[in-house]
């Protein structure tokens, strides 16, 4: 069997996780390869007491790994986009193949550093970069090949589906179970990546690259995190019929392309309202094939190694073939990719959930139905949830159904202004996610 | 681009989603394949309406487009075991590759048909056999290379699942469902092949071939159809939090592995419980990844079409590489796969709901706890049902904790010969594929 060499840099937890479930099961390994996969190198700053790597060469330099000459396919596991960076291109640059679990890196980096590899017929494989363990990336990019895709909608963020599962389960509240999440070792200490949506706004960009034949941009899309939603939001959504979770959407329409991470309504009886802790899940609809999903773990160290592994058995059994006989890294060629328009996030059509207080008396209910249908938008449920004793005003709470977001941004601002309506109007998107 | 040159056997519903998917998204898939892929000849007994196949070649027997030697790749959707064996080993004479939705023709004759391919260097693939448009063989295949998987359980057969969700969400007869199943296409005149597990079994096979590295048998499998089945023990299964689901499970144990197709309880929490109509899902459990789920459409003409062009796509793209750089027909080379004991259903180790009729008067309890006791089997739930009035027996229903099959048979013999017991007992095996 033909031997390829693998140097793995970064010894944290994904590179403990690659360099254990390698070990472990190299021989079902080779044998799916149709090569002797050896790890030639590992260049970390220090030991990982997870790992016996005393048997193999390490460095604390990670750029001896992507200058050896033996080596075939550089790792990259160190994270974050500038170390990183130089890493990949170096190692690009010394005609090696990169296997990467980095989103940001591909996300925000992705174009120049498939253009190098393609002019040098050099594959960069990443799905460990989207879903952790799932193999999505594969899955939209050769097993749904066949197929025009209309939206792709994920639960993408392992942190953010733990918080809303213990807000929702639990009726927690968002600080409280963040500070949980911190001392799980789910959430970082700054989490900023995470709850703010930065973290799923890049694996969306990697996603939706694929599924509409476009560049890799971060450009135009709308993030909205979960630190501000209320426990009672929570509690409100799942009383009509709903479960809060935070979504990567991306959806082709005739005017371009809706890019969004933002807390969505779903309906409790879909697929997605039931994933939850820290895994992951990934809709695709399209032409051919319909609505699929993809469900697993989205983090951790040997769920991501999984994905890791995959690709350098990939890489590794098809390295000698030609480039054009290689799967492109975004499923088209990049000459093939063409920019969309990307569709502001008040020009989106959906439906939404909507939360105020209401001063309890007559001709309320009527003030504020009439601006809805006045603003064009129609309403699927409008309930008033009882006020505490001694209290005038009481919740309402509406789901509409489908409209532009610009119409409900103008029925907001009237409702607002009635004097018997209190503070601002709260609202959160609602999806089907059935067509 | 190097142009590909495809033989379609085969125009009724499957064959009539290929050629329209094909010719709908050409340019894409062609983008996708790095080639350009030319339906070159089509084999059918008669044209379909639904495809304008007026500018192609057209020809009755399917043998012709088996020889063509213009034809590089054959697609085989023409079903069955006899005519399409003969079929595709003819292609395979012929130096074509081959693409076949056909789950029987696989698990029946695929290690003959895989060694054929691979002495001459060609790919059999086969992704539309298992699961319909779910790229379940991909991901298994490839995209969870990494692991040792410890068990797969699916929902593969969209019939028998339609019957089920019917029967559950309305407390339907099975005879009544099935009936409407034949109406709306959903099922056959004659049924057997679904609601009797085989074509699931066909399918569990192939799965258990690529997770446990064997070669592909029928061999030592047990299947048990749901035609037996009784509302009763559905909306029995709903009050103590289950739903029952048509499930293969092929599992790796010590001493072998698990092969088997019957109903089976899961929790209504779990994802699974939640897969509905036609719907199918494999759920796949591994050392590293952990537990994943793959979901979609399990038939129908489009979806079918999305796996078997996915399969071209790959098959073109690749077509100029050599063997080794090919993906495996069962993930590892035929001449790694090892038989495995095949563990017989009296030795699995499960959960068992049980339910019977038993004379509603001080003692009986106390009888049958003290059988269950004495076969060393532990009760997680014992519910005594009201009855009808007048009536002097009631329903008890028992959920076990995990106990060997052959316990629980004794423990059914013993239970059965008690005096305050009437008719035979039911029972059907739940998995909480929680492990």
């Amino acid at each position: 069997m033909r031997a390829v060499q693998v140097g793995i840099c970064g010894l944290g937890t994904v590179g403990s996780g690659v360099f254990n479930v390698l070990t472990r099961n190299l021989s079902c390994i080779n044998n799916r390869s149709n090569c002797e996969i050896n790890i030639r190198q590992i260049g970390a700053r220090r030991d990982n007491p997870l790992c016996d790597t005393s048997n193999i060469d390490t460095t604390v330099d990670i750029f001896d790994v992507a200058k050896n000459p033996e080596i075939d396919i550089l790792v990259e596991l160190i994270g974050g986009t500038t170390v990183a960076y130089d890493l990949v291109m170096t190692a690009l640059k010394n005609n090696k193949h990169v296997v990467t679990a980095n989103k940001a890196l591909i996300a925000e980096h992705g174009m120049e550093i498939f253009a190098t590899a393609a002019s040098r017929g050099l594959v960069v494989a990443y799905e460990a970069a989207v879903a952790g363990g799932i193999p999505v990336i594969k899955a939209l990019r050769e097993g749904l090949s066949a197929n025009q895709v209309n939206w792709v909608a994920g639960i993408i963020n392992g942190t953010t589906n733990f918080i809303l599962s213990e807000m929702d389960n639990k009726g927690r509240d968002f600080n409280d179970v963040l500070a949980e999440a911190q001392e799980k070792g789910y959430a970082e200490a700054d989490p900023t990546f995470d709850v703010e949506g930065i973290d799923a706004a890049h694996k969306l960009v990697i996603l939706a690259s694929i599924a509409f034949k476009m560049p890799l941009t971060l450009d135009g899309l709308f993030t909205d995190g979960i630190t501000k939603l209320e426990p009672q939001d929570v509690a409100y959504a799942r009383d009509l019929g709903y479960v809060i979770k935070h979504l990567g959407i991306a959806r082709q329409t005739d005017q371009g392309v809706e890019l969004r991470v933002h807390p969505t309504l779903v309906p409790q009886k879909s697929m997605i309202a039931g994933v939850n802790d820290v895994s992951n899940a990934v809709m695709i609809n399209a032409d051919a094939v319909g609505t699929t999903l993809f469900y697993g773990p989205g983090a951790g160290a040997e769920p991501t190694a999984s994905s890791v592994i995959a690709d350098i058995v990939d890489v590794a059994r098809s390295i000698e073939s030609s480039p054009e006989s290689k799967v492109n890294a975004l499923g088209s060629p990049i000459s093939k990719l063409e920019q969309p328009t990307i569709i502001a996030i008040d020009e989106i059509e959906t439906s939404f959930y909507m939360r105020f207080s209401a001063l309890d008396k007559p001709g309320v209910l009527s003030d504020i139905t009439k601006i809805m249908a006045d603003s064009g938008i129609s309403i699927e449920a409008i309930v008033q949830k009882e006020q505490p004793a001694g209290e005038d005003y009481v919740n309402v709470i509406i789901i509409t159904n489908v409209t532009q977001e610009r119409l409900l941004n103008t029925a907001v601002e009237h409702i607002e202004n009635l004097e018997t309506v209190r503070d601002t109007i709260k609202f959160i998107r609602v999806e089907h996610l059935d067509q």
